[in-house]
């Protein structure tokens, strides 16, 4: 399992950033008083000039499109492929395309986009059917053409469903309150597939704004947490970091965290079971996302003696006043 | 390969996590008289409200469930699709859908199923064949709904064998018995598939219930192996752990097991060569499932000198007194 | 990238080795004077009763048979698959078979073969159509199982190209000679893929009996390698194991190879760039596979200065007089 | 993640690689003055008498050649795989292929093309349609060879585009200039595609020809980068090696470079988020592809504070007079 080494690397990255960028670069070190994370994990940071380049991984675009937009897409390109190809065989007029029906298609590229139909998706009824050389050369190309799409649309599709990706849940707010005999910074989160991680270790980053001799610097720290690994995750967890004279957070009150513009940014990994492969999964919070003075409510539900532990995912956010 | 990795971190995380949970929660350590791991390595855990989440990941779902349960999905799901198509072309009633045999199915719904699977499935005798607009356009439909499916299920079936998964299979029992000088506990598996497996890594996580200052308390210690990887594993493995002064299940008799609701989790984890993967596995021994006194008949084959090295898997689970 | 991992892991497995199996088990440590590894990488043993088991991963077997076998599997499951609903078509009887051509063929189970195949290959030219429920639920079913295992076979087709192999060419023999100052043992390899292998790592494990007390016993050795890891490996490389007074083959001659019934395994492990996967591949030499005084004949081309550097992989095992 | 063992294994490689080769043997360390590396970072290498061999590794051939050529190809192939069926239907003769269009094709072969197109894509019109038995086997073969060669598009379409390559931009030139205090080789990337990678690791490899008491030698350095490694890459980096005392590369000038035929070799990995799999890339600087005295232009667009930072990838290789 490829964690460790993880932890180790991130780890060590993060010591040799202590007061430097994690990879955003001097600019964003300095000015930026934007949230350098979004919540769903994605970064909230611009490359221009990149649609030429992007162009080149349509792969990844397919693959991460919404499940609606890609089905409109392929649907789309089925719907204009079939027209572009009915308008050919229409255009190549009467005698080229015979429908043999009772009642035949009269209008030749209404014809002409059922028949491609008939051949693009390989069914060929025959009623309606290519006569002379040009045609059947265009269902030659027809048939390849449908064939690649095929295998295009293939691929794909089983490739969005095979693509291993963590769909941990974050609590929506994380917390800080009094922890056993400290104060603490916490969030809960839960593993919302029914299928096992394992070897699951996590990290958060605080970032904010510091004066530094003058002018505002972002500095960026680790957060200890009171337990950042778990080797199974069948229920929920909560990262817990207390606040004491070595945390960065210490003494700082809710103002401090909207003045110097605080983020804390949650990196999670782990192995999925289903897919034996590592992944990753990450989020943050702003200050306006953390509740003060607030616990978590219980996620466990009743059970008898006897019965198998339970938890109920729904609960992940339920807080109370601590 | 991971494993080592895999090792350190898990040893890491065990050493981190004597006398404490390892992401099974509070609860678990505490009242849990229930079994944690199942004999197939599944948690004897709930998670309720999860659900309308599980249904984010039907890829999870139709890749382990088992292949007559995937059939029979696959096969209703084919069955239907036909009936809903079929039921349409029904309604548009006689002369939308023409069928030129000599004897044509004159149940207008009976011809749509069959015209529906003819063109699901791509074939298109062409003997039923669509006439008009609406009902070509129904085609259309039909056709791409198809090419969608065949390629879900195409994906699906792939991954279903592609997914890489260890198929260990551990004795029925666990044993406790002399060994050498002294006492050990012993447990022996074989990997049932005909691949190989390398750089297998074993370790056995021994949890109880424990008295501490008055209430009971699920402590989890690792048991030391002694030998706990082999770098290949073409025969079978017996796992051996001494039980020693060192041992923390020294000195406890058959009942105390019972009473302190002891529970081994075998963890393994080795290198998949057919897939180049790292897969893991689990299971687990009740006290009910270890047997005192007993040793392992031997797995070899006879052969004559000169003839290959051969085991009998079926002699997996044989034991004998000691 | 796991190498490294893996070196040391393999590193740790082997210095706790010294002197003990390596998954081979007590009997092969003991007895065994048959090679352990076959020159291409699988071992020399056997499990029986796994022929049951074996049959629980089809995949595995579906995946490693060579070309030809699956290619005659999958034709002959092709023919026969026709050929049961090919029969069933027949029994069903005239009438609900009709072929239309102006000849058509008499013979009804011929028909319901060809009309098989058609509906299988979802083709359906219509001359033979079905007629009737029972014939039309029976071509329900037929193409329910055609996409069903056409799935299946595109699925593993793919499979069997996508698995990342490693085909790594060592040389026939081994080699012990002079080399520099001291005597070495040598052997020589090459990348006989036009992609390229990073990260390459490399064992050599001596393995043979020795006199404990008595008894015969296998011992384990690794070789210390001149060199044990490239970073790329576009040209050949040489494995060097200098034969000095640290070395377990110090003082050994060609006769006591034979008597003690040495083997010479090279295990190998690097990263495919094509799959981005680690592989992993082995081989072995016996006392009858190495030759004495010789060394390898130089693998690269005559090149002008300013041409590339070129090597020829056919001179791989080419050898000459030390 | 790998990165780490990567960075630690490969340093050590590298390491233990100062004055040696890395793979690409004794010659290439000693007369060589060719570039080892390619812009492109394939190896600047020949291996002869591999052609054979090649062949043996098909897909990665159909995997890694350029979308024009792979379309071509498979095109060519199914062009001639009709051609051949086609020709044989042909020569069956009259009355083994019945055209029952109004206006049949006349000339036989042209008709068992376009039959074979029919078969081979499985549409079927049955306008043209078998008669006989050994047509109707024909179009058994045909179908069975179609459904395996669809197999082998899909397989390889698909995997395709499922190959994770990184697709990282290197500035054209690279640049020695003052820097700070003192003087710096610098080079810039940025992660060409729309997708995120993470826990990326760069390395330097210097490597030049030196005078070794008399003959020339080639040497291999790593060079000191101000920062290796960034967990994420949502923006450009610029390389730096800072050229101090004990730096290889301290008090060269630009003629040095070139009379020592230096090169200086980028190695880059990081984590493909899309894939979850570690991906490679490599590239080299020759003493032409240096630029002394130059800086690179900030690659940022002006954005209002408020608005997210944005890079503009096309002004990667923009550079300015130091």
């Amino acid at each position: 399992m490829q964690e460790q080494s993880n932890i180790k690397f991130t780890m060590r990255a993060f010591e040799k950033a202590q007061d430097r960028d994690l990879g955003f670069g001097e600019k964003v070190a300095r000015e930026s008083r934007e949230r350098l994370l979004n919540r769903d994990g994605s970064f909230n940071v611009e490359r221009t000039g990149l649609k030429l380049f992007a162009l080149l991984n349509p792969y990844h675009f397919l693959l991460t499109m919404s499940w609606t937009r890609f089905i409109t897409a392929t649907l789309l390109i089925y719907f204009l492929s079939n027209l572009v190809f009915g308008f050919f065989y229409g255009i190549l007029g009467e005698g080229t395309l015979i429908d043999t029906s009772s009642t035949p298609t009269e209008n030749l590229f209404l014809r002409g986009f059922f028949f491609s139909v008939q051949t693009f998706a390989t069914i060929g009824y025959g009623t309606i059917h290519p006569v002379g050389i040009i045609t059947n050369l265009l269902v030659t190309i027809e048939s390849y053409y449908s064939m690649i799409m095929t295998a295009l649309v293939t691929g794909i599709v089983f490739a969005r469903f095979a693509r291993p990706t963590a769909k941990i849940l974050f609590s929506d707010h994380a917390l800080i309150a009094p922890y056993q005999d400290k104060t603490a910074f916490m969030m809960r989160l839960v593993n919302s597939r029914n299928n096992q991680m394992i070897e699951v270790e996590a990290k958060i980053m605080f970032s904010r704004l510091v004066d530094e001799n003058g002018k505002k610097n972002r500095r960026f720290d680790m957060l200890e947490l009171e337990r950042d690994q778990v080797v199974f995750l069948p229920l929920s967890w909560t990262l817990v970091h207390p606040i004491d004279e070595n945390s960065p957070m210490f003494g700082m009150t809710e103002e401090d965290f909207h003045n110097s513009d605080a983020e804390f940014a949650i990196l999670l990994s782990g192995m999925d079971e289903t897919y034996a492969q590592v992944v990753h999964t990450r989020t943050s919070y702003k200050p306006n996302e953390i509740k003060h003075g607030y616990k978590f409510t219980s996620i466990y539900n009743e059970v008898e003696s006897g019965e198998k532990i339970s938890i109920d995912v729904r609960k992940l956010s339920k807080i109370e006043k601590a």
